[in-house]
């Protein structure tokens, strides 16, 4: 068993310096520029990525994994482009056999050598980066800049941040130590004790269709480089980031001497379900899952045989108290409730607002000029299409649509969907926000994630009865986020406490270029692991801290 | 949420230091003194010791707890000492509300706080060692010096051990960080952004009969310190240790300012079924347990709305290649045999050796001569019962007793079991190892685990054969030890890859007075995790960082 890093850990030692740091003071940090500007990127580097994005469509994808028998092409993209991208199929067996033929190796190069593999294997996917943003874009209907941001960096960002706590967790003994314990008058007893990093066995990474990279990458990383050969399940609507994802994987593996068995796709035929097969394999023992609620559950609850990772939905409420910046606040939460037609884990769905209405800068705001206001933002941000499709991007599957026909059903609409035709992409789907006024009362509407662009405006008694309402829910259905408006500082305090209580990160007094549907790598932590929509957080040492054991050695000095 | 931490934290700042820096480095380090001498302990602390013990017998346990219904009397000393002690007993529900009741301002007074008050509790215990040494002896059969070692100072250096991780893990990110993110030409984002170390809730220590506090301390500090309120549920037979070290503990909290019931008593009624009920309340969200196999499993699977870390039942080995000290390995492998009749965990149960023989420093011994040599280790520190029984100890219960004759019929005895009278305590029973041969196809005995003193020297091909009969067993059994004798660096290292592919600590060529059924707080690790014998380790970071989560709230700066 060996350590003599990689030649690779040099040529990264900054970057993991750096987020090791970052990950000790959690302020802001990144290791790979979000801005897609050909300042940064090259003039070249966002047409280059376009056309190997589109060398992909209507071909076989070039993979070469064991046990292919048959290929599967089950994308459809939400903007309407013709992906007919089709992916080697194997069965679950084949890839866990390969698997665990990878693992001995990998495991006996030690942490230094595993994390060189896992950084330069990072700024190839980064040399990658348009062509992942354009994969994430038309599987995942993300406008372009989201798509690249949230997709590329950000996502690389998660996962070198996965990075980090798992090397930093694995080096926080030495490989080597000499104990001498004082015996009397007699000699000391010496002995030497080695301590071996072992990985829990195969992993099984089952991504979802929405954020394909940024949300599966952490699990990836963090596995890896724990020792442990990964399975990447893509949502098969979503395969095309994890097959480039894979295919560079493979390479980079292959070029340092290892198996490129140790990172594999796992592509699956339609009602396959290939990610249940493998969950429950024996010889996987560890699995990260994002995706719904009742598939999480049923992974936590069945695949026993692992150690288990989830991030599942919830509900996520903003409590409106006061404000001493009414325009800031609607167009704050005006945006998060358009971005990406709130397709994302972090959305808010309830806001919660006193029927008597709050006090502003503007002065007194009824409930009805609170909703007016949220509602103008979203109708200001969407009112052209052009400038609309780049913020909502495209919706990106049916359910969403009969969602959006539901909600309308429930309440007074405060600001109608509207139908949005994209410029670049006719078939796309696009749809703005829904608004829906309810009462404290409707629990049974809103205690639900409504998942898409749909907002809930909740006219409840006061402040503590919105705080009540925000713990219910969240406590019952869990949440990503939870936002709070308020210029008492008595009134942020009780927030922070409730959110305390029920276990969700909560953002106070947004109203200029942070959003509560954000988080950002080495500062903000993503999930709690505190409340019913996730059982871990990206990213703690809880997240990392189990992939791995220690097994020692120890012998007479 | 606050945390200028209490006084008591700079009183126990040096402890925490060491302690900190102990676990960094894996080398030897101790806290509390393992020589229970009057040099040490000062002249009259064993006497005053013996006689708090004394004045607990036949009475009331003074515990004054919420929700006391009755009072329970379970315990039956292996020395043959009436005990009488009566515990008083609470329901379930009653015990989980009052231990709910209590976590918020634990929970808010934060890390530092928590930590001063653990190790002040640590430093009361201390206080109590003697008391704790004699409750222990009594309740579990250890002779004294062991019930003293191992009840005291190592469950004391064992609980500190999971404190400082806890600490390490609660503290690795700042309380409060400010973030502040370049935007080009315009402003910085700034944001403050506060997190929040947040307990999981309820916490469950299900202790053992044979290692009450070693065994229980560190779940019980890990999660005490980490926030969660802990119910202690001993062993109905070891029920004393533990009833002190709560009313110490519920001391101690009063006495900072926070609500007793942070710790609770959960002694139960014969049958009663407590742990299970308790273990499946959904306010429960923490179990440690250590004892049996079956009962272990049963938690993992039914415990679900829990972190369940379990130290369950192994079958331990040590492979026998040749040695350059025959008389030395003999006197190792019968002293680990003999110490405490066998009755630990980490007792090696099968000595697998060729039975062509193997080389040694006496030249070639046979395979006889090898069992002859140890049989005869085990005979000698057993021929004067006043010297053995301070080895031996006493039998547990009668479980051990049905076992020892079973096993006599399994096969040839090399070295049949005595009765030996107690000179103290006449009617302790008291029972020196027998030793039984095996061949390698009799897996079916010694594939399972013979708690008790019983050691099987087991005939194997080859020293391969032994490794693999080794890898077999322990892959599907599980064991917490294993142990190697060879001069050959070939066959230790064969035998260390063995170890980390089944995931068993090894130990090597112990021939002087460091023990395979030892292991030491704050360098050794105390099973890995990685084989079916626990789920967890003591003490690393994943047995830490499940138990708490971080909630964070941030605000415009």
């Amino acid at each position: 068993m060996t350590d003599d890093a990689h030649p690779w850990f040099a040529r990264h030692a900054e970057t993991l310096t750096g987020a090791l740091a970052a990950i000790r003071e959690r302020s802001y940090w990144s290791a790979y520029p979000e801005s897609p500007s050909p300042r940064v990127y090259g003039e070249t580097a966002a047409a280059d990525g376009e056309a190997a994005f589109r060398a992909h469509l209507g071909r076989r994808f070039p993979l070469d994994q064991p046990g292919t028998a048959g290929w599967v092409a089950t994308e459809a993209s939400p903007f309407g482009l013709e992906l007919g991208v089709s992916y080697p199929h194997a069965g679950a067996a084949e890839l866990v056999r390969a698997a665990q033929a990878a693992l001995p190796a990998w495991r006996d190069a030690g942490p230094r050598t595993r994390a060189a593999v896992a950084l330069e294997l990072l700024a190839r996917l980064h040399a990658h980066v348009f062509e992942l943003a354009h994969a994430v874009q038309f599987t995942t209907g993300q406008a372009f800049v989201m798509a690249f941001q949230a997709g590329g960096p950000h996502a690389l960002d998660r996962a070198l941040e996965a990075v980090a706590y798992a090397y930093a967790e694995m080096t926080r003994h030495p490989g080597v130590a000499r104990w001498e314990k004082p015996a009397g008058k007699g000699e000391p007893l010496r002995m030497t004790k080695t301590f071996h990093v072992v990985p829990r066995g195969v992993a099984l990474v089952v991504a979802c269709n929405t954020f394909p990279t940024w949300n599966s990458y952490p699990g990836l990383f963090a596995s890896l480089v724990t020792g442990n050969p990964v399975i990447v399940k893509p949502h098969p609507r979503a395969v095309l980031p994890l097959a480039v994802t894979v295919r560079v994987a493979r390479e980079v593996l292959a070029e340092a001497g290892f198996d490129p068995n140790l990172v594999l796709l796992a592509a699956e035929a339609p009602g396959e379900g290939l990610a249940s097969e493998l969950a429950t394999h024996p010889a996987v023992r560890i699995v990260d899952f994002t995706g719904s609620t009742e598939y999480g559950d049923w992974l936590e609850a069945h695949a026993r045989q692992a150690a288990v990772y989830t991030e599942k939905a919830g509900v996520n409420a903003i409590v409106v108290d006061s404000t001493d910046d009414f325009a800031g606040m609607c167009r704050n939460i005006g945006f998060s409730l358009t971005l990406y037609s709130g397709q994302m884990c972090t959305t808010p769905q309830n806001v919660l607002v006193p029927r008597g209405g709050i006090a502003t800068d503007q002065g007194h705001k009824s409930f009805e000029e609170v909703a007016a206001g949220i509602a103008g933002s979203v109708a200001k941000l969407t009112g052209d299409p052009t400038r609309a499709v780049e913020i909502t991007g495209a919706i990106v599957n049916d359910g969403v649509l009969d969602r959006l026909a539901g909600a309308r059903q429930v309440g007074e609409v405060v600001l109608d969907s509207q139908e949005l035709r994209h410029p670049a992409y006719p078939d796309a789907v696009v749809r703005t926000p829904l608004l829906v006024r309810l009462d404290a009362a409707d629990a049974q509407t809103y205690g639900q994630e409504w998942f898409g662009p749909i907002g809930f405006l909740v006219a409840t008694d006061s402040t503590a009865h919105s705080l009540d309402v925000f713990r219910e829910v969240a406590g019952a259905r869990g949440a990503l986020t939870a936002g709070v408006y308020s210029t008492d500082p008595g009134v942020l305090d009780a927030a922070e406490a409730a959110a305390v209580e029920v276990g969700v990160h909560l953002s106070a007094n947004l109203t200029g270029g942070v959003f509560v549907n954000q988080s950002a790598a080495f500062s903000d932590f993503h999930a709690t692991g505190a409340n019913p929509a996730a059982n871990a957080s990206l990213t703690d040492g809880a997240y990392v801290a189990g992939r791995f054991r220690i097994v020692q050695s120890r012998r007479p000095a």
